[in-house]
């Protein structure tokens, strides 16, 4: 597929099949194998249980019903041995941090409220035990944590802090003479809110707050604190409050939580991190509050991975439930008297629906990556404080694209079918409405990608203080396409990037793998560069002054961040082409990521012209390309999403169960049948063309 | 604000301060007058009924609770007398047809499912047998439809044809033997589908069927049919279903009909447009068939037309609810032992949430002159041709745009609330939920949008074959600036869109409005002269090929009408813009419309740099205008929330009734007091700098 006329500017849409195999098939084993990634076993153990209708979401049930009736799944989990995976062989578990991961997110397709009380339960209050806490901890809390004896709720946000939890206000303070710590709540707004357990289910949480002694607060830990009694009552200073009603998620009894002169004891701190001897003195083995913060913090990743995962899920039904309609559904009339179309046949409905197929095969793929970079950290393969960074930005820039790309494509396949689409039944409201939430939880997506453009500004700061925009770009290129896994085609990618980023030369076709490499790279390049020239006076300003300026690029340097991000899961796809062996699945997701890059630069396309980097004629013919690629994509659809591997235990929409294929068949048996016999009623226009010929 | 320096190019952004009075101030009452329109009184009597308690919709009610709610809703309506305005004044009624929906539509801050049904009952039902009923239909039917006495269904969506209403599959064959007409369903696709009051509380219905008579087909017709006794058992030979849960709108039993050899009398046709004699003769005031078909289905617009203005409310609220909330809840300090700033004056916060404030002012006065031209239609003030097919023109893209609009803005807003905008109690995602549907109901978006670019496209091959493009460009602003209402500028408009389509020549500034114009007028006219000429041959090519080539343009053919949509609500701000009197609105509300011109031609400034409409210089200072005047803007959020005229009784939000402002000055107070006796505890971090030392 490289292009070998570089300088060729022709109007017309670069496409030439010669070179493509005249009708590739997908062959739908080897490609889900492939999307079943690394963790295929625990992927599939996964979806057995998921399958299980016990699991299912049932619509209609009252908040009360839905959130016992998840309390119920999560036994059912516990009796499978389904959760352990994560846990120490010490305690049962096998250490597999990466299956334990791809199991939950597939969890899902039961029912979102599962996956993510799961995710309380285990990956959060569970795992805030195991990576806070010691060994002593360990023993004594985490086989009542796995066996669920003991509901747990993760108290970390509070009412006026979400997003920022380094300055929550809960306090936690040592008193010597009783060797404890003593819980404040000081005011409504540092009540614990929207804590998943809190409001009815959680007997204890793992609690954050701003550990204070001898005078001094040493910033935010956590410590482990039970919040009621076998009956379910608080225990004495703790009281809360309901969430009630939410715009989804309802199987999960959300609430809130305040503590007054609660003591504990001293060993309660989860003092991995940080301890405090009973004289009251503290002691890190990370001297830098700022770092132990953020490393305290980073230990909890692994709930925006798991969102990640779920977001890939959620697409993948959602198309799996609109493609199948778009396929079988007729309406409108072609050519007179005859049939109706399926309405997957309009341009408009495949340029709805396919260029986010091609989106879900580029987070799909994007989080494959995601997790076994977690794996590699948290297993201790390469648990370095780069390896850590890393992976924080990786997960920080992907769950944003992903969860709000999940939204995105549950809203069109809602509209691809209509008012089918809006029953219950058929799933994708409800869907939507439980991963609304997926946006601005475990870190706003606002926020998160602000993070991650300060990453990509530090390191600009650092390394390329006076380099120009090429070579930005060859290090973002870099980063995107993961020098550990990408190896030695490194090279020649970065010439690439930098060729064309130094220069403005239009250089290759669109559809071409590196032109589009070097589209997509250099505008991340650019666009950090341009900002941190911007800022490059901040850090020299009064504080106030400093704020200001950086709040006026605040917007472009969050562009900043989701076009890296883009860039990501464009370079990770193409990865996964060149890893496909099979030749009729890599012409299709060859032509999938095709789409999938050109979206991207159609989305973008303003930023090419006025940059220099597109003429108007290619920009013209990136939209026709697309237009191409679409209708040439289509006849695969069903294929494709059969390679998600979602079977009808899944699925469970019944307008993608077959119902709306036996109706079209029915009604045009039924016309074919008085056509045949010659009892149709004549149309009143027909007679009255007749009658005027 | 005319620029007066036509040639420059200056790379700053072109804003000058000196003709802008030195703090315009918003004028509260005249703008919120101004923004309640013609029909203010009916608005604001509809807004005091909406304020009732009873009417409030209750998060967390059964399906079932939540359908008997809004059935005695619609009972509070009646007793209230709220319901009338449409009716003749012979059924007690005002003729009233442009408060009417002014009234109902203000219903939606109640509980949109209450604004729906009332819709079902009084808007489908009701105006079915009004519009195309003659005087013994009314005075049988409507007196129990208007005092709710018969709860009605208006059957006309089949599961089978949603949007193409022609080709439904449901009979209605005359018998002449016992003059009657056998109603049937042929097959499980033809039941009627999503049908509201069909599910439980429809006693009878206005059923659309083909009016077969002596063998020929004539047609969708109404006729008025009975369901259920009044036990509620469906009648002898009507079956049904209910269609269960749905995404949103839970107040209302939509549910499925279907037909076995039900008679009615042959009077129950409603005949207005098309009548049975006893013997079976066929005959109708519209001698063309699908003209006859548009003009029944035309008098049913005003659906369309009131969730235009559903949706303009909807906005508000969201709006009314984030502002409030962003200008209240701070987070993440400034600067160090600095107080947290409110979010927002955050740039990324203004960005998201004041365009959408911008939009909301630009759909209101679009709704506000659809609403005038609906009211001139149906009160018989001009009911010409011509001006009935402008008004559902006008419908079907102010629709279209609205409805998308308000589900953009409500997600907009519940993201910016963060975990706040999830919970009910806070009502964003409730309201999205509930107008999920909008965009599909009444006409699928899509659909809609692609039958006005068929309106233009036919004008412009009826007059302007072989015109240029500037030609066209001045007839699209003459209809987008309503000729009629437009009045003498009109002459220069056109000579000013005229002089720029014909060219390129970048005259004037971002800002001018005559420029804006210009570019927002200009790039409809091109669009839709580019899809005639590709599409000039395909009337004379075999309708199969003619079909092709039309679907390859599908979606160029909606973008277009899209185009057109937002010119007629730019081209509405505008005039209301200089009908304001205050000085003061008159500037913010400039600044508002400019904000809006400025996005819609930086959302497709793409365009405008492939069709050398903008330079790349000039398309980046759009973007940092909108800058500019985003935060110009956001000091008067909270006013312009105020003149939207909703009271807490609308809004009911907590979070938008101060509970976030007690919070903050709670915690706030609480620091200060700390500070002040010296008993903060100083931070580990403070402590490690002073060492450093």
């Amino acid at each position: 597929m490289v292009d070998t006329s570089p300088t060729s500017h022709s109007a017309t849409p670069p496409i030439t099949t010669d070179s493509v195999p005249p009708t590739p098939q997908v062959n739908v084993e080897a490609l889900a194998e492939q999307l079943l990634g690394r963790w295929k076993e625990d992927r599939l153990a996964a979806r057995k249980t998921a399958a299980k209708p016990e699991l299912h979401q049932i619509n209609g049930l009252s908040m009360q019903e839905h959130r016992e009736r998840v309390m119920a799944q999560l036994r059912v989990l516990v009796e499978e041995g389904a959760i352990q995976r994560a846990f120490p062989t010490s305690l049962g578990g096998s250490d597999n941090h990466g299956g334990n991961i791809a199991s939950f997110e597939e969890l899902v397709t039961a029912d979102p409220s599962l996956q993510i009380k799961s995710g309380v339960q285990w990956g959060l209050f569970g795992a805030a035990i195991l990576h806070l806490g010691t060994a002593p901890h360990h023993e004594r809390w985490l086989p009542q944590v796995i066996n669920l004896e003991m509901p747990g709720a993760f108290a970390m946000t509070e009412t006026g802090h979400g997003s920022d939890v380094a300055n929550i206000a809960t306090t936690a303070t040592y008193d010597e003479s009783t060797e404890e710590f003593v819980i404040d709540t000081p005011f409504r707004g540092a009540w614990k809110d929207y804590i998943g357990n809190a409001a009815i289910q959680g007997i204890a949480c793992v609690l954050f707050a701003q550990l204070i002694t001898k005078g001094v607060n040493h910033g935010v830990h956590a410590f482990f604190v039970p919040i009621r009694d076998t009956k379910g009552n608080f225990l004495p200073g703790v009281g809360g409050d309901d969430d009630g009603l939410k715009g989804g998620l309802n199987g999960i009894d959300n609430g809130r939580l305040h503590f007054t002169d609660v003591r504990i004891p001293r060993t309660n701190l989860l003092n991995r991190y940080g301890d405090v001897a009973p004289d009251g003195t503290y002691s890190s083995p990370i001297d830098s509050p700022g770092r132990r913060f953020f490393t305290m913090i980073g230990t909890l990743v692994q709930g925006r991975v798991s969102l990640d995962g779920a977001a890939a899920a959620a697409m993948k039904l959602g198309l799996h439930i609109a493609l199948t309609y778009g396929s079988q559904r007729r309406q409108f009339t072609v050519t007179e008297g005859g049939e109706e179309r399926v309405i997957l046949d309009y341009q408009r409905h495949q340029r709805r629906l396919i260029p986010k197929l091609a989106e879900t095969f580029a987070v799909t793929f994007a989080h494959e990556r995601l997790l076994r970079k977690f794996d590699e950290v948290f297993s201790g393969a390469d648990d370095s404080d780069a390896n850590r960074e890393e992976l924080e930005t990786l997960a920080a820039v992907l769950k944003s694209l992903s969860t709000w790309a999940a939204l995105d494509t549950l809203q069109e396949c809602r509209e691809a079918c209509g008012g089918a689409g809006f029953l219950a039944e058929n799933r994708l409201t409800g869907l939507r409405a439980d991963l609304d939430i997926y946006v601005t939880f475990e870190g706003d997506n606002n926020v998160l990608l602000q993070l991650v453009a300060k990453r990509l500004l530090s390191d600009y700061s650092s390394k390329f203080r006076n380099a120009d925009f090429g070579v930005m770009a060859r290090y973002v290129a870099e980063r995107a396409g993961d020098t550990v896994l990408h190896g030695t085609g490194l090279r020649r990618l970065a010439q690439n990037v930098s060729d064309f980023g130094s220069t403005a030369r239009a250089v290759g076709q669109v559809r071409d793998v590196d032109y589009q490499r070097a589209l997509l790279g250099t505008r991340v390049g650019s666009m950090v560069a341009t900002v941190a020239e911007r800022l490059k006076e901040a850090s020299k300003l009064p504080p106030e002054e400093g704020a200001r300026l950086f709040n006026e690029n605040q917007n472009e340097l969050i562009e900043a961040a989701r076009a890296y991000g883009e860039f990501v899961q464009w370079e990770t796809f193409t990865r996964a082409v060149n890893q496909t062996m099979d030749a009729g699945n890599r012409q299709i997701l060859t032509w999938l990521r095709d789409l999938f890059g050109l979206s991207l630069i159609e989305k973008h396309v303003a930023w090419y012209l006025i940059n220099g980097r597109l003429s108007g004629q290619r920009a013209e013919s990136v939209t026709q390309y697309i237009d191409r690629l679409v209708e040439r994509i289509r006849p695969y659809a069903l294929d494709l999403i059969e390679t998600f591997g979602y079977g009808p235990e899944h699925v469970r929409a019944p307008i993608a169960l077959g119902a709306e294929k036996q109706r079209q068949d029915e009604a045009r048996a039924y016309y074919a049948a008085q056509r045949a016999a010659g009892i149709a009623p004549v149309h009143e226009k027909t007679l009255k063309k007749r009658q005027s010929r």
